[in-house]
């Protein structure tokens, strides 16, 4: 089972944004990828001044786009995120496609980006922003997948509800940066995947030399041992990562935390 | 606030364990540490087949041992923990005793280390020992401590638990081996740290070179922000780490995910 993430360099153009998205999920195509993700945000500048200009509705062309491209290539596409317009609110959207080119789910953003990180990094989704109200967890032709973005990864609870409805691969698209991205991104991205023994995606915008906010690049699967199997730079790149799923049920057998949980006590 | 951590060499010897364990607090005192633990079973060999005739009541000369020192030295001792007999049954408890030599709380393991990785480590602690049965929150003149031993640590809701409950610091004595150590001893004990904004002790025996059991050592003391301030190797040693607690305030404020979570959901 082979897993493409397109760590794309985003700009501020949408037309030029799912045209390069376009090319590098071909790309991920001709190497054999049958599920690909793209980043956060990955049809505008990750910014609050633009997010309403870039927003669209679900009719939209970009989730067209996604449609039309997931049934093009026979591909499962998760569809990164975009700004959703949908009643007189914007969330920060994933939109899912199947290989017939139905969406079969979407997941808007539980937790908003909101931080202020002396000397480092200071930004408030919910300026613009609303954030979404549930969980996200699709039947595909892969078993459950579970969805979450960037931000909601700092919540193990989510994490471990979305493991508890059966999903066993978890698709995160997201934009670290260069503060939190160093300090955090490998040991969350890790233990979510150790602690409920799936396999993680994750994928991040390449770090723009142009655009004001510097994505931390470095998109990654994990094991379900919460080994990294495979993980790019900062840069532009498309990453391939193959699977075996049959470990899933291997190492939950032989460190079986999930069977071992004590739902009486938490 | 100084922390001290008693990485010790543990024999098949009580009274040895004992007096080793009393030499290494004193020189942890002497370096100023106001706060010292010990290992898990600090007392035993990490064996099925020592536990029991190693196990004694809470009267026994273990806990005598931790209270007494725990008075004589003035310091807040969280006692490793010892196979504890009560009611014909034996736990691994941990025993904490404050300056005054009163034995403040205790934490009985409540996750038992039941696991068969192949070609790397089985252990079936249930095959002699019992799982306690609640969470352990302690208040202490330092705040509040919760305190979780070893396997414990696999599960984030225990851990989300208690900082609900108001712990400030995760204490945690722990015995990993050389399989299960170099794959997750720092990503578990650095995303506790960092998904609670605490800060986090971790204590093992050091590896014995005549015991079976080849604990992983690596002791170490962890930020609020997910960093490892100090770790030591897998030989016997006494650990210091000097901790400022004003960290946990400031971080919580910069990077409010403890605020940000959304418990209507999960």
């Amino acid at each position: 089972m082979k897993i493409g993430l397109i760590q794309m360099d985003v700009v501020d153009d949408k037309k030029e944004n799912i045209k390069k998205a376009k090319d590098m999920i071909l790309e991920a195509h001709d190497q054999g990828a049958e599920i690909i993700m793209l980043p956060e945000m990955f049809n505008t500048p990750y910014q609050n001044d633009k997010f309403s200009s870039y927003a669209e509705t679900e009719t939209g062309e970009t989730v067209e786009f996604i449609k039309s491209t997931a049934k093009e290539l026979k591909i499962l596409l998760i569809g990164g995120s975009i700004p959703e317009k949908s009643d007189g609110k914007i969330y920060n959207t994933c939109f899912i496609a199947n290989e017939s080119g139905k969406i079969i789910g979407k997941h808007r953003k539980i937790h908003l980006f909101d931080i202020d990180v002396k000397d480092g990094i200071t930004f408030f989704e919910s300026d613009t922003l609303s954030p979404g109200e549930s969980t996200t967890v699709i039947d595909t032709s892969f078993g459950k997948i579970g969805i979450a973005i960037c931000y909601d990864i700092r919540f193990p609870e989510l994490f471990r509800k979305m493991v508890l409805e059966g999903a066993k691969y978890f698709f995160i698209p997201a934009a670290f940066n260069t503060v939190t991205g160093p300090a955090h991104w490998e040991i969350l991205t890790r233990t979510r995947a150790l602690d409920n023994q799936v396999f993680l995606a994750i994928v991040s915008p390449a770090r723009s030399e142009i655009l004001k906010y510097k994505a931390y690049g470095h998109s990654l699967v994990t094991s379900p041992w919460g080994a990294v199997l495979s993980e790019l730079d900062e840069k532009e790149s498309v990453l391939i990562v193959d699977i075996n799923s049959e470990e899933i049920d291997r190492i939950r057998e032989e460190l079986p935390v999930l069977k071992h949980r004590k739902s009486n006590i938490y």
